[in-house]
């Protein structure tokens, strides 16, 4: 581990500085297939999974707090605080930038160890939701969320921040055609309940829809599935409105989802 | 309904308009216990609790668009998009501002009318989260949401926008004393579950804990409930996490929580 004085002298000009601060960027991301994980506790999680770390950015007050995430195995650059904050998406980086390498997977990999649990996520756009949803879905027990069509990327820093670690726990999948996704669930012997406000079924009236192996399809935050998308889907499912409100927001009600599921195929 | 030539001559430098903006402000809006609802749907909602409007703010289109929203009961100033803009804590503020009074209720209120269902929020801290939380418990039937401690009042602007309209669905208490609350939830013959990821109960394995009128005693999202608020519960309930994350968000955690007492009531 260099000490403050032997840094690699990086500056917030240095072209692996540059390089980095530029994933912030979708498209960047995705020519490079490379994303940011901030904060130690992201790259705690970054660091178990074998291959994911490319390299670690760190300033001499977190390394000296984080020994534990320096580990010998990864190139790691001491920076000022200037050069970190350069690099990262976050006001408070807390000292430690990780750049990584995508863990997403191939959805032929996920069918291929017998899901029962998956989240389809179709044209979603907040990174927050988008993060929270892995969150929910690593809480729940599920196996793989797969992002489809103009769906936000879970690589967006944003979206790694909401995860809190979790985009790092589970299959990740990112594609383009949620017929396709849709279609393959289903032959693959899973049930595919689209989450909907004006849903058929009930969420809890009809418990016995969550016992098979299930594919929750969960809509974009602010019109939820289009009608042609909701019709892929096995059944409707809606959450029951006991009060006055009109409906949940995309993530709390992807946890009433999963958490119903998780529960079904608990007590089957 | 004014024509845009007609309008009141509201400049962004107006004592109305400058009072109206200073809403954003915590201190302000406690010492004159009045908020902002901002856009279509919040204003609508705003508008269905007799007294809660002091007056509305809008623009010529907005105006054009949502002539409901323009009761003749309700003093109404039509205001061009950059006097909007002023007021408004939104970028989008989408047209239309009401003025509103404080609509929160005493603890006495909230327990004369036997509660079944109540969520306390101990010490939580983002406005968002304080929305949703109030979203989540409409949506589940809860009959208040009590904030106590340090927590952000539910009437800041990102809580009220987050909220979709629900603080005007169900009672709202502003209190500091915890443990007060807590004590009068118990004597009113309420269980105190703490939702806390250490708990002895598990929300599932143990649901007919869920079975009596609950108070939900939840705790600020970085740091959870201390030990020593959590005692005062009847019991800690945690959620079952079947994966690796660590724990829930609060919002997230707040709508399985509630959704499992709204299940169990229902299935009693």
């Amino acid at each position: 581990m260099a000490s403050p004085d032997q840094s690699d002298g990086l500056t917030t000009r240095s072209a692996k500085v540059k390089y980095a601060s530029r994933l912030a960027t979708r498209s960047f991301r995705f020519e490079h297939r490379e994303f940011l994980a901030e904060g130690p506790q992201a790259v705690r999680e970054a660091l178990k999974v074998p291959g994911a770390v490319v390299e670690v950015f760190v300033t001499p007050d977190a390394a000296e707090r984080h020994p534990e995430l320096l580990p010998a195995t990864v190139p790691m650059h001491e920076v000022d605080e200037r050069v970190l904050k350069a690099i990262a998406d976050t006001v408070q980086p807390q000292g430690i930038i990780a750049r990584c390498r995508f863990v997403d997977h191939d959805l032929a990999d996920v069918l291929a160890a017998l899901p029962r649990l998956v989240v389809i996520c179709a044209d979603i756009r907040d990174p927050g939701n988008a993060g929270t949803v892995i969150r929910c879905a690593d809480a729940a027990g599920a196996d793989a969320v797969v992002f489809t069509g103009h769906s936000v990327d879970p690589f967006n820093p944003k979206a790694v921040r909401a995860s809190v670690g979790s985009v790092f726990h589970l299959p990740l999948v990112i594609t383009s055609d949620t017929a396709d996704v849709v279609a393959q669930f289903k032959a693959a012997g899973l049930t595919v309940l689209a989450a909907d406000g004006a849903g058929s079924l009930d969420l809890f009236a009809d418990e016995q829809a969550l016992a098979a192996p299930t594919a929750w399809l969960m809509g974009n935050e602010a019109w939820g599935l289009p009608d042609d998308v909701a019709a892929l889907a096995d059944h409707t499912v809606s959450i029951p409105i006991f009060g006055r409100a009109e409906s949940l927001n995309l993530a709390t009600a992807a946890a009433v989802c999963l958490y119903g599921s998780a529960r079904a195929h608990q007590t089957r």
